[in-house]
């Protein structure tokens, strides 16, 4: 028995009032808007991202992985900028076909994710809409004045450093798909596996602060968003693709099919850091990668002049399609 | 010739990031994430409201209206909270139909209220969708700290404070739907105008700081806005029916059928500021309304208890739907 979809305050005060209890400032999501208190010495950092069923999430994905993935990409974005988590808005445009069950879930894999992060909810709306499900976080995040991590901050000769494994999730995505016809399930697994949930590196991004040139989140493909590093910074890239990271999973893809290396380049959705270095910090970022388990490894170099060039093992350079994964107009 | 509609980069370094010229922190949209400097003594308030076409504004709305109704509303937020607007971050998911003159309209509205509230575009995020153009809006501001207005701070024998005029925006949407026949024009219009553009009582709620007991914006209806003031209190109130604040359009509506005042008690998208005094600020609240050149309406008492009466000139009770206006699921 599932009666009628549940009202927009009955939602709010059943599923979503429970996941603001540690943020005093959301005053229990029953005021017009949420009071945050900002420590001393430190600024706000802001973001927000949209996802919409059938774009950016399978519209019969788990609720709960929906809920994670939306709230992951956002902390990604402050994680790009140093800033540890405060909070975050939940704007949700439900379906009508919405029902208790979907929403007991979909909440359930939010506010375990919020306690994971160490955050909570601060407020949000809640509607109805005749399309597909959309859902906009908002994420708030402090950082010491003046030190977040930004774009332009490149240097020439800085080397290029990327954290985790590259093209695990537009791979996964592929096999969400039934390609990766041939790898065997456990791979596959681990792969779709970081399609449905980014890996927000929050603590790494902490940690950069004081230590790196430029950063940002790997969302629209690493190519591409080296594109925006050297445009923010006024320089050029070189990166060589036979150092680039991949997971076990990954490298079996790639091998069995090479043209799959376009994933590892462009494929989107991988919510790794991205960021430069001066040479003399490679020891730092050895013990850095040590301390918190997670490969940050060299893939290339700032250069004068503009552009990414891609390397193979040969020196021959390898084309890569412009733009990366771009969600507007040409969208999945 | 309107050619293909552009992409996510185009759309917003084209039509987006000349809004955030004025937010330094926005670091001109290219980064991850927006960094925003709080003052000392300061804190921040943040609020954030979807519409969605059909449900929330009718899709062949003028665009630059869509835009300032999006703005307007979140804006309308902070002002209920004594706030003033520090920023603004907009999500945008636009149907593929979406065309370049139709964001240029978009555009020009949205910039042209975020000068006219001294406020502009923080960040943001511009995705493809199956559905109807769905618009999220989040609003930071700020307010002296621990001085936010709040719906729990009414006491008993405070009076119950209305800004503005109640019903208009409900008419208006009536009008627009082909009702009020018999209505000139001239009136038609003025209710139409306020159904597309809340005035968010940005001035009048830095204002009511430290002279208001309770404060919230009407969104859902006078009825049931009340009602959130009241359980936010742990009290209730009695209003009069004949003190509610009539523009002269909705006088002629209400008068034309008596049934519309409905529409005054519990139609939703006032947008006006509800609030509680002690009677003893009676005149404070007269020399700002007149200061503002905004009526500020005595339309009842909080009293002990729970729950809103309204009463009629003869002191009977008239009753109200329950809930007012409800966006989920029975929307319009």
């Amino acid at each position: 028995m599932t009666g009628p979809p549940p009202g927009e305050f009955e939602i709010i005060a059943r599923f979503f009032a429970p996941l603001a209890a540690r943020c005093p400032g959301a005053l229990g999501l029953t005021d017009d808007a949420a009071v945050l208190e900002v420590p001393p010495g430190k600024a706000l950092v802001v973001t927000t991202d949209t996802l919409v069923a059938g774009v950016h999430f399978l519209p019969d994905d788990p609720p709960d992985l929906i809920a994670r993935k939306a709230l992951r990409v956002n902390l990604s974005d402050l994680a790009a900028m140093g800033a540890r988590p405060a909070g975050v808005l939940l704007a949700a445009a439900f379906p009508a076909v919405t029902d208790e069950s979907w929403l007991i879930r979909f909440a359930g894999g939010l506010g375990a994710d919020l306690a994971a992060f160490d955050t909570g909810l601060l407020g949000g709306d809640t509607v109805a809409t005749p399309g597909p499900l959309t859902l906009t976080i908002t994420a708030l995040g402090f950082v010491a004045a003046g030190r977040a991590l930004r774009r332009s901050g490149a240097r020439p000769g800085e080397t290029v450093y990327v954290s985790g494994s590259l093209g695990d999730a537009a791979l996964g995505l592929e096999a969400l798909r039934g390609g990766l016809a041939g790898l065997d399930e456990a791979a596959r697994g681990l792969l779709v596996d970081r399609y449905h949930l980014p890996r927000p590196r929050v603590e790494l991004g902490l940690r950069l602060i004081g230590i790196v040139g430029a950063a940002m989140d790997i969302s629209d493909g690493l190519c591409a968003d080296l594109c925006h590093i050297c445009r923010a910074s006024g320089l050029g890239a070189v990166i060589e693709a036979a150092r680039l990271p991949l997971s076990p999973a990954a490298r079996r893809a790639v091998e069995m099919c090479p043209e799959r290396l376009a994933a590892v380049l462009s494929g989107g959705d991988d919510y790794e850091l991205l960021f430069t270095a001066p040479p003399a910090a490679a020891p730092a970022l050895a013990s850095l990668a040590d301390e918190l388990g997670l490969p940050l490894t060299a893939i290339g170099t700032m250069i004068e002049g503009g552009g990414v060039k891609v390397l193979a093992a040969d020196g021959s350079e390898i084309t890569v399609a412009e733009g990366g994964y771009r969600h507007f107009p040409g969208q999945e």
